[in-house]
């Protein structure tokens, strides 16, 4: 079994990088992990990319966690998306706050960070700048591109602006156009993060927050984690148990749900970024693969790739109904390079990161030549 | 035509309210609405029960007032609950804001209001109150008790625990048992109030609020808007259209589902206070048929009325298979009385207010002799 050769690096880039909105942002990083080999052609190459809260740290450990990247029971030495045969890249994404520039980035030639002068970015100008860093690093054909969530929609806009990169794309728990539902759920989460005072309009500093975090995104977080549930994950998770037993005597008794959604929304803000939750939420409301085109079918006309659709059947965030409704859209235009696979799951939209025994052979078979 | 003959009433008690938790609430009050007249032996009484952010005040419209009661197009003469044949009563809860006694009451011969003091209440004592007012009234039996939401929670708590009180139940949009995806909606709002430095932890003046709200409540009710509705209706009502068209310029452009649940937040805080809203999603919370029985079907051998059970089918906060869950266990108990209607619905919670017409003629029938 070989080495998951877990390797990160930063790309700078001088030239500006001019987005969708017509502004640019210049310069800029790219932060990126990569797995496995690649091969003297260079015909091996699997991007992958992640979700809203997600990093390039998709796979392996560093000495100093206790958790592996987030998609590694996906990829390594044998598994789905196999190092042994695949040298893998996944991005930080522009926006984020992992490494690769976003809104606290300091602007060029100042000590100021952007805040909110950081130009909105959206998912295509995401996808822009991994095109242009692959282009740096002589890559300009790949063997694939696999995402979830937010990073099925990169998956998908790659597709669609860059039809002859990709040899194949698998998207999961995605969709074409971002529903109200989702875009509902986000909005709680900004407002949240707007209306705690300690934001101070955007005006915060890290270090104050590095401490106990920023409660307005922990709350926010909170709403997005009842996004990524569904009734039935939640029933079996918690159920009506209390954490304590003092539901009558005291206001805020605390159920297990309470607990599990206090948790993580509170440790979310020791390791993300508030403004970048703005501005990533922003690009995935604001994200429709028919934008600068007439139609989602003249947009579709342009695929050339192989195509691989996984929904899951409890994802109340992306419903499995999105994306039928791009398979549909395909096979009307009859193109055969699309396969559809709605997974039986009671997880929720969370399956894409916790059910991969149900999608792992999918996408290995997908893989394959 | 009869006159819908709408009273406003407020009851002054002095004897000591106790609760389920074993404190007391004294003195208390309780206001409420009566439509229609009382005929002489007292038999045409239906008791009306509100939900979450409802009121008294269920019909009729006052003077100063632009929309009706919250459920006018139900109740009234030659309506679904006719006035010209049923006296009907409805009550705010205690732990409310509108007249009954709650947290922003004043406590005992004090000129402080009760805030955290005030006791934790439960739906079951919300009908206790009820029931102490009805007694004084010289009630001691009703035709109905008919609620929606934690109205129809205060129904069910009726038919357990008074069974020999009211001849038939209607409880729509409900449950035996809050569940965990309605806990957990709660627990965003609660603590998005807490997180409001201006809630100041409970000690806010509320002629501060008074002119612009509280920010927090706002942002805790637009998630709670987000569980009233359904993917289906956010579809129809918003889709992706935008109110002002600056997706790629502005980081906060608006989809009108953002404009909606920003208008709606908002706007709830102007007439609803923070404290109620606390206790009242505990109170919901904590309510479980089951409590101070081995079982739920020991709670559920008590029956004595005639059951109506609506549900709606794109209801995700109360969900169908919970009101199916009781008329199961029911109908194990070969408990004849017991009727379930599940409503076709794609308007999510939201139905029990809005697709009247899809079950007024259910209610009138169950209603009859």
């Amino acid at each position: 079994m070989a080495d998951l050769n877990l390797q990160t690096h930063v790309a700078h880039f001088t030239n500006p990088l001019y987005l969708e909105s017509g502004r640019i942002i210049e310069p800029y990083d790219i932060i990126y992990e990569t797995y496995g080999v690649m091969n003297e052609d260079k015909s091996n190459v699997i991007v992958v990319a992640h979700a809203l809260t997600g990093s390039h740290h998709a796979a392996g450990t560093y000495e100093d966690e206790s958790k592996p990247g987030w998609w590694d029971g996906l990829i390594g030495s044998s598994k789905a998306i196999d190092t042994d045969k695949f040298f893998v890249i996944c991005t930080n994404v522009i926006g984020s706050c992992f490494g690769s520039t976003g809104p606290m980035s300091l602007q060029r030639g100042s000590s100021e960070h952007y805040r909110y002068k950081f130009p909105v970015v959206t998912i295509k100008d995401m996808v822009k700048a991994q095109r242009i860093l692959f282009d740096q690093l002589g890559i300009h054909k790949v063997h694939a591109i696999v995402g979830g969530s937010m990073g099925g929609m990169q998956a998908l806009q790659f597709a669609v602006h860059y039809p002859n990169f990709a040899k194949k794309i698998v998207s999961l728990a995605s969709t074409y156009a971002t529903q109200p539902w989702a875009i509902a759920f986000n909005k709680v989460a900004q407002e949240s993060i707007l209306n705690d005072a300690e934001f101070k309009h955007g005006y915060y500093k890290s270090e104050d927050l590095s401490e106990n975090g920023l409660n307005g995104m922990a709350v926010g977080r909170m709403a997005g984690h009842i996004s990524f549930l569904s009734h039935e994950s939640m029933n079996r998770k918690f159920g009506r148990e209390y954490k304590r037993d003092d539901g009558l005597y005291e206001l805020f008794g605390k159920f297990q749900v309470e607990s599990y959604l206090e948790y993580n929304g509170k440790n979310f803000t020791k390791w993300f970024d508030p403004l970048a939750y703005l501005y990533i939420t922003k690009a995935i409301n604001i994200y429709d693969l028919s934008r600068g085109f007439d139609s989602l079918d003249e947009a579709l006309a342009r695929l050339k790739s192989e195509l691989y659709l996984v929904s899951f059947s409890g994802d109340l965030l992306f419903q499995p109904q999105e994306m039928q409704v791009l398979k549909d859209r395909l096979d009307e235009q009859a193109y055969m390079a699309c396969d559809y696979l709605e997974v039986e799951s009671d997880y929720g939209h969370d399956a894409f990161l916790v059910e991969l025994e149900k999608f792992d052979t999918y996408i290995r078979s997908a893989l394959e030549e």
